[in-house]
């Protein structure tokens, strides 16, 4: 049993937080918008009313916030929580990742930052794969609390290591979202079948995950989330931001950011990162067939 | 049995042409420089010293040539099959197919564009990906006999089609491998641990059979071909080639053929197709180990 | 006086024979649709039936056609005018252009690639840009014509030359024009008064024909030709497909030929080529006043 | 005469605050480094030691200093300067300038934002373009100090529309090097001769002032700033940042960006801009001749 303080309880945040609690660990959690702490106490978690008090004498606090400045907003009051261990779950920019590592050190915590990928349904079920950076002795210490809301724990390097490995992911799964999409675009001008040209697709080189688990979706013209296209924009903003201090040139990570800020502007924003499609096919003047 | 006649007995042609001698069939073989045509007979199969002679009384004439211009220059001869179904299985573009089967259509020939994937082992093994375009009659005919060189064999739409698709499998492989090499000169200059980081990416929504099969190699620098740079530059060539004339932007397509062309242009055209990433590198200044 | 073969009486090849009537050559030309002959013939010069009437006798035969095929399709009638000279000013491929010259050289004649620039104003008003490819000497020959019709000729390399720095001229022209777009779009967005800042960045290192000769036409969202998307879409072509013969990549030139071929796939194939600005606009969601 | 206060006596920043004391301005100058300072004392400037001390009873405030970093950092300072007017001539992104002039309006001071192109020569010159964002009667009350340093003022717009404005300059011309830069490297690889293929390429609608200015010093390879590969690399990423917050896609810009992170990942930061080429050439394996 740890004591572990849980901040941000959001559609990521709540259930993972729940997790903890049934995996019988004493678990206070806290939200900005107190409808969302009261959710958690409901779920048999303990309510806290500020960062401060959910952290004051927590052994591990976890942290799952939206961006960078909401991380950098609570880094104060975390830092109240000495000898702590702070997880950092949420997905930000391995420099700000690098910055609150320093100060955390500075004030005597330790510190991980543990971005998540598999989203939700991951959550829900405990199947997060967790990339993870910092001291191995840190990882080893919040390896137990981990394995409770991730099935894949890995350690990637040292602190910033485990958002740079995010950054790259959400880096890749972009530009294959997108290549599928330039696919199904000249497919689907050049008359091809596209359910079995899409089957042997799967099966050889080009085979991906995205192509398993979007194709169909993206077929069917369906974009319900899934991972929202504003938040995909956010994410290439940190990698290509990354690799500009990195001195790392991206092109085609740079194009598709292109494309997905297109997503966005053109109001897709809500919809899954899948509709990546519908740009490329507005620039192909329309799909062939309205599906 | 059938009476085949196949044309092209180069690193796919002959173990393909080798495999169907051993299911039974009775193939007569072709090949421009005739040391590959008496492999070929030493092996089991029928030499001929034409292509002319070759198709003589052929029920199905293969051919397996390097690209449109060799399919071009044996059309007039495989014409005289009158009556045959003509499976070509070069990777060549669409436009060429559709024309090529018109010209076989007013010759009476039936035709099936029918290009593979799987690479040399794949033809060893009797294991390829064959994705075909051409009535769907002519598809059951020739699947007996595309059943003993491959594994799995896709109808995907009307003459042209099966090299669409092909245009559009090589278009998302090289596109992914520039991706991993993006990620990994982004992760290397970031001082990630490479090994690990690859584990958890092969494992989520960024996962791809590039992933899987390439990593390794792009890791220790190793670029045995493989399939190599010059024939994937090729295959863009047709992609890209293809989106112009269909009407479908290409970005991320256009961009990688770029850097397709780099690879070639740094002397690396006899390297693997996954040695994208030392274009990558090399744009970021070099790698941060020699690895 | 020279007598001169005039092949292709289009927009910009009427014009140009015009001229040459005018300063005193004898001029007979030649168009595949005989009205155009026949308007030539109205203003002064000689009608011929076939290629190979209009060039019987020539000194100098010019060849004024939209396209490599066209080219090629006249070459065997240009051929049988012995020892001419034969001046190519269509916008083609350096490779066709090479193949050509090759081709005359074998029977006896002589050859310039002169591609123009100047548009169909400057062929009326005689003052085109020429840029000349072939021997020295050549180029002294044909000088005086090339004088009636143009008013800078200059002399850029072996046979082929001229149209590689034709193909580089439209490079630049679309790329520039992609630049602007994306310049405008951006400053719309931000609120910015588009009249003076087009204003400042014409006088300084921005400035560019671009800038002065388009930008007031795309303030007003005013797409009359000029030069046609279509035509520019074309010529990206052969810039890209010289580029990949000369293993050369260029990463701006394969995305703004992306963008152009969007501009054709989108509907705006008649509008002038600074219509590339709806791309990017339509990209961004819409301009912010519809202008 | 008017009372200036002028913080920031860098490489531009220094000859700019000259030429307002030889106009017969007050002019009280600060700099970070002292010596900077003196030299503006030794040319007839007053020498204040602290920003503070400076802006005391200043009528106009000048900055002029590196990033949006080094604004905000003397923003405190500069706002006790009471009903003064604020002008910003630092190139930082839109959003920082926006931002300041908030803070700035609360604190009872006008503001402009007013960025320059000319480079240190036009500096020196006093013949500057300056994009002026901000209040008409601001940019009136502020024209006869801006007149000294600049030949061309500019009204553009609102707070951050000056800034905006430079940012669009930077990405046309960066854009423009690079188109060039393609341009010239297939020339070569072509066999073209330069010179003559530079000449004409600038007289028609491929012309630039980046043609006019950089193209011999590209030809002869020599790479002396001008204007430095690191600056410019700063300054698309505001452009490129600015754009994201606006929701503009910049295909071309973001290919770009890239390129000139690769310039600087290769070792270049210190040369002139225009040494781009040599990133295009590097991915074409080398230039022809070594020129």
């Amino acid at each position: 049993m740890t004591r572990i303080a849980f901040i941000g309880l959001g559609i990521m945040g709540l259930p993972m937080a729940v997790n903890l609690v049934r995996a019988g660990h004493e678990v206070t959690g806290h939200n900005r918008s107190p409808a969302r702490t009261a959710r958690f106490a409901e779920q048999g978690g303990r309510a806290a009313d500020s960062v401060r008090d959910a952290v004051a004498g927590a052994e591990i606090v976890i942290t799952m916030l939206p961006d960078s400045p909401d991380v950098e907003a609570v880094a104060a009051d975390v830092l109240t929580a000495r000898r702590a261990l702070w997880v950092d779950m949420s997905t930000i920019s391995p420099v700000t990742a690098r910055s609150v590592a320093a100060q955390a050190r500075d004030a005597g915590l330790r510190t991980l930052d543990a971005p998540v990928s598999g989203g939700e349904q991951g959550a829900v079920d405990g199947t997060l794969s967790i990339m993870v950076g910092g001291e191995a002795a840190d990882v080893e210490a919040a390896r137990p609390v981990l394995e409770v809301v991730g099935r894949t724990i890995v350690h990637v390097g040292p602190a910033g290591a485990g958002q740079t490995v995010k950054a790259a992911n959400q880096l890749i799964v972009a530009g294959t979202i997108g290549l599928v999409a330039e696919a199904l675009t000249l497919l689907d001008a050049q008359g091809v079948d596209l359910t079995p040209a899409v089957e042997v697709l799967s099966g050889g080189l080009a085979g991906s995950a995205v192509l398993d688990r979007k194709s169909a979706n993206m077929l069917r013209h369906e974009f319900a989330p899934g991972f929202r296209v504003d938040l995909h924009h956010k994410d290439l903003g940190i990698a290509l931001g990354t690799a500009r201090e990195s001195g790392v040139p991206l092109p085609l990570g740079a194009v598709v950011a292109q494309l997905m800020a297109a997503a966005r502007a053109q109001g897709h924003g809500d919809l899954d990162h899948s509709a990546l499609l519908l740009v490329l096919e507005n620039l192909a003047g329309g799909s062939r067939h309205g599906r």
